[in-house]
């Protein structure tokens, strides 16, 4: 069988340790292209870049080729299937992300938003991430799972139309205690915003925020992450409620 | 019964046609704040700022309170909810963005990322979006429907865990055959990079792509609005894909 074609992105940055990590284990799988952003893009969701340029940049691996851009990991995956590289890929990896991206993470995700643009454009894709925002987080763990979870999707393929959200305990290796096919827990992030005042006396404000779950479900990514499980939650780009057209059909539209 | 208190919000920036419009109407059916991006924000996704500080400044605006921010429109939902209003809206409105958010352009929309924020803080919100993507867009048409979408939206209530993603099809009035709730059409886009090279000799990227519908169906938001219907879509932030679960479980994991 021909090895695949596994394209690798990522939301952290092409010097990230945990896109190391992934390509490792990549190479392993198949052949690897990397085409990731040349700056941290955490929190940049499903952002595009279409009032501004791109630059793309081949970058030094070792037995990989590799490309950084200027764009945000979803320009990336459409900068590497459409000029990038010479074929389709057969599978889009993005990550290992420092840090969670499970429950309503997912939403706010540039890893997740690789994966899913790679999804709409028919390519089999999974983000992965470790549950350590640390920049020198322990990926020891992880590479099992990962293998794994990435060796079947190549062999059972995954559904038309969904992407795997993966994510990793941060405990050690024999701690894991297997891995947990899930739903999205229902969480937000309480805000609170860090009021200050700059030198010329103007006032600026930091994000920051508490997350809240608010779901006690035993079959969420929260759950199973808070019990040494692996969590993989398949997700899906077709936002539409279907449950709830027939009730706002009975509004007076 | 008290007035509403109403949220607007949009991407397109804080001087946009389109934002005008939303508030003229808004202010007939509650107290309305403004809080909106100082600049143009298409194609955010949802993006979030926390690499970055967020300024926010009052704008005169007649017969509101009106904000600008340095942020994403879905850092304008969360400052204006945390920080800038002293009680929690009845409802969010963002729009009216000026070009179709109908089908997978719901992914890259900052509109439906302000909607989408504020669903998840569990404020009632509603994305209106003309298909047309002209600054100097005809809005004359859209005020009808965005004022009865949104009295029942407030009388019947939205669903929890639902946003509604209302486009208008860009027509005369009087050609608009209704209103018709419907699910997201699947569709993507064929990316094409225009490559050029700066006067130093090196080379960029634009982004342009072409539309690409992939789906027949005559209940998807692609066909209300090439039929000249007002397309409502109501979609979610649960992204999970229920209907896999069990397929995924079958994998040896």
């Amino acid at each position: 069988m021909k090895r695949p074609l596994i394209l690798v992105t990522n939301d952290d940055g092409i010097t990230a340790p945990g896109l190391q990590e992934l390509i490792a284990i990549m190479k392993e799988l198949g052949d690897v292209v990397v085409v990731a952003p040349d700056s941290p893009q955490s929190g940049m969701g499903h952002a595009i870049t279409i009032n501004s340029i791109l630059h793309v940049h081949e970058v030094k691996m070792e037995g990989v080729k590799a490309y950084s851009t200027s764009g945000t990991p979803a320009d990336c995956v459409k900068l590497a299937v459409n000029e990038i590289l010479d074929r389709r890929p057969d599978l889009c990896v993005s990550g290992i992300n420092h840090g969670s991206n499970a429950s309503i993470n997912i939403i706010y995700s540039g890893t997740m938003s690789a994966a899913m643009e790679a999804g709409i454009e028919d390519i089999p894709a999974i983000g992965f991430s470790l549950c350590d925002y640390s920049w020198d987080a322990d990926f020891v763990a992880s590479r099992n799972y990962v293998r794994q979870i990435t060796s079947e999707a190549i062999k059972n393929g995954i559904p038309k139309g969904v992407v795997l959200n993966v994510n990793i305990p941060n405990v050690k290796e024999e701690e894991i205690e297997g891995i947990r096919v899930c739903r999205q827990a229902k969480a937000n992030w309480k805000e609170t915003f860090d009021k200050r005042t700059n030198p010329l006396g103007q006032e600026y404000y930091w994000l920051t925020g508490n997350f809240t779950l608010m779901d006690q479900g035993e079959d969420t990514d929260e759950w199973a992450l808070a019990n040494n499980f692996v969590s993989v939650v398949p997700a899906q780009y077709d936002l539409t409620a279907h449950h709830s057209i027939q009730h706002i059909n009975s509004w007076d539209l």
